[in-house]
């Protein structure tokens, strides 16, 4: 299944990406042992990725009152809703991992309402819905809500940013046929 | 009018900001003789400005075979599409300027497939609402129908990554009820 | 641009039509120093347009609780979810000009709950798009929120009403690709 | 069940109506042996009953390639996909007898496309879904499709106008809770 | 009318039938007058006909809080939403004989929200739309909410699995284009 | 996480079950060496568990020119669009083992035009899709399309009706809040 095409659009060989992008798909290499196809993929437009993954670290990297495990819930709570197999795949075994718990990816991809999660974080990914659909229709009351499950105003932005991100790439994965490395779907299913 | 918020969320002052957002932020305001809301707003949280404009320039900025009206014709169909009042007030602007037409703003905004662009415009705006809406069906017949058209592959994602980007900032702009400066309204209406 | 069609179908001359018609238009010409094309397009049908212009004048005329400019705001809001181009651009300028108020017609095609309106104001047009959808759902919690908010009863029926008067003007602009003039773009767009 | 409401607003004593209305309304109660409870509904407010009245007949009463049991499927189609109780209970029964079968207008509210009809028909009523949910996508290929059916284009703007004017009547009924006659419901299933 | 075929599948012969459905069959048309046809179309599978009329009867035939007649506005109701013909036609004429009421049926069919029902009815049906749809935000408060109503549990596990077996029935029925006979039209209609 | 509950209503002791329902709850826990919790969640009502799977058991194991992981195919795409925790999770792990493909499942849950499946089963799932959505507008087209795929009548019935049974259970887990077993998750992740 390894000859299957990871990307609708070309994918650069490593050697050939500029010095930064290289690194850093290197550095990712190192730690999780293969290099997730999005960055292979991404790469076939260095000033995109590059934005990308500042957007991704800006986010994900910051002192947030959302756990990461909480910041992966968004991720795959969004992008089931969007369909991206991508994305619920790769990040399901990101929060399988940061949450130390083999099912709740599962869970948040298929409904989140029946998952082994708080109730402040059920609100929390409510909250991901309505942006997801478009914030349209965002408003006083759902900031209210929010403070009341105990989210300060820049977790509130936090979640919704997450979200506006990974529709992003969802969209971005959908567009390009993305196909997930074979190695996510077995990830941090036997941490416990 | 100039009383009102343009932000939930707090605005910090120019002076007060890192030095390249203040730079980024003057220099707009030399080109257009007001400073933009969405740059205050997003200043917030200086990392993901730098990111969000990186990817805006990144994309928008790069040689394509979309021209610059066409790019802002995606914007503002996608952000009529997900009701986010100031991506189509001040792609608007921008587009009827782009475009030098102070009508095809509004057309595309309402509906494209009423405006007054190209059958291949309206090619490219149709799966540009694809994208917008998730992109989990677009397929290989879009592709073969956009070429047929005469984009290039580059285009067709020019077209998508335009969209997926702006439909992060229309998320936001939900979210933060990002409110647009009066200027844009007027802009380029009257060139003709 | 003043040689594309106003409208799919025969769009007759003026001398040609009945005299009512023909009188009610160039009273309208005079007043706005133009001919609306929705006069001319609908006059295809005299009897329709005739019984068009009744209805609307019976509840546009009226006295009424809710001003000239929050009847335009119903239009305008109803006919951009239904994305009709010539109701948006028209009676965006006629709301404009009722409210004295450049900036609102774009906020409210765009998204109401965004507009720089009154509370009241967003309650009457979320009923509005209620009715828009169909009003199968409308119960009398609506009308008790509505009556909280100040509306009479007939108050209540004269949105509903305008709503769905308008929800078929767009129908039958949308069928027609029926183009708003050019004159209305920038309409009301100086006043402040 | 006589005593139940037939309005949410307050319906006139025929003898309190004025002359016009009276007249009309007495006319079609000595043809149908009843007052359709939309005449005394509308009655309300006379001016928009008789531009309501007068619109009705411009459609329904004009020379047409449809025929009048054709133009009674258009209403009962858009009144079911509207959920509009009057309208598919009273024009229900209008069709039975226009088209002398007992069974099409049960079919044609519930699914049109299992109805016993032709294709051409069903065509028809195709376009008049779309003109229904808005008509915003309504373009040349519909027009070319139905002239394929042996519409002209005029056949073709009576599917979209009688649509729209029962798009109308749909939303005004929702909104008044409006209650069809219990004469209505069996009228014309014995007719084979 | 009589030689319209009943389904897209063949329909078997009743002489050819295993005796348990010849069984049913016959005595179903010993007590209706004329059988059936979803039992005609769907003896074309013997195995699911049997499974479906035992689910059938574990549901309609318990002792249960719900009337007779509340089972059967459920099926309406749900067959209405999903554009089931035959379930629609069929069971409605079933509601008509058990609530003895020539008038409910067609009224839930299009919109129970505007039945001759009581407000606990309401809410019942309010529950099986939501079900129906794909019970997926089913939660807590749907519960409370109908225990307000004085639905015990096991009541609002009748109200959702009749929902959801009529679901599959309309599914099945959709896709065979499983006709109605021409007599269940006018049952019930006259008992008042 | 063996103490959450595994659905809202009672559930029944296993030597408190009849005699049927006991044994074949024994066997399934022989083969599968747990027993899944639908079994006991349906046990609450022997009954419908009977009916239940008598339908399972007709429509799962009869010969058919659909191979048992094509059938389970349709039933995770199903469960996926309807949000179903319980079906997703534990047929995902009975389609990966009879795929003897430990990635098919989770492709085909989020979205199955990106799973790495033949074009034959793409079309199988859109049709499932299309029945799964109420079944409305399912026509001679769909047929021949699939006939054109290879597909045979009673292969198309097969596609139709396992969608609507396990449309049934989706909505019943839904309605229940029915807990997959921890054992699914991990069930055929390591075939290869």
């Amino acid at each position: 299944m390894n000859d299957r095409p990871i990307s609708r659009f070309p994918v650069p060989e490593i050697p050939d990406l500029p010095d930064d992008l290289r690194e850093r798909i290197l550095a990712v290499q190192e730690k999780a042992g293969f290099v997730p196809n999005v960055f292979l993929a991404l790469a076939h437009r260095p000033d995109e990725f590059r934005a990308f993954f500042a957007y991704h670290d800006a986010l994900l990297e910051r002192e947030s009152g959302l756990s990461k495990a909480e910041m992966e819930m968004i991720i795959v709570a969004t992008s089931g809703a969007n369909n991206c197999l991508y994305c619920v795949v790769a990040h399901g075994a990101v929060l399988r991992i940061r949450a130390k718990d083999p099912l709740v990816a599962d869970q948040v991809a298929v409904n989140y309402r029946k998952a082994d999660i708080s109730e402040r974080q059920k609100a929390m990914l409510a909250f991901a819905m309505k942006v997801g659909e478009g914030g349209q229709s965002v408003d006083d009351d759902d900031f209210d809500s929010l403070r009341g499950h105990g989210f300060s105003d820049d977790d509130i932005w936090d979640i919704g940013a997450i979200t506006a991100l990974f529709g992003l790439s969802n969209r971005m994965a959908n567009m390009l046929s993305m196909r997930p490395n074979d190695d996510f779907y077995l990830m941090g299913r036997q941490t416990r």
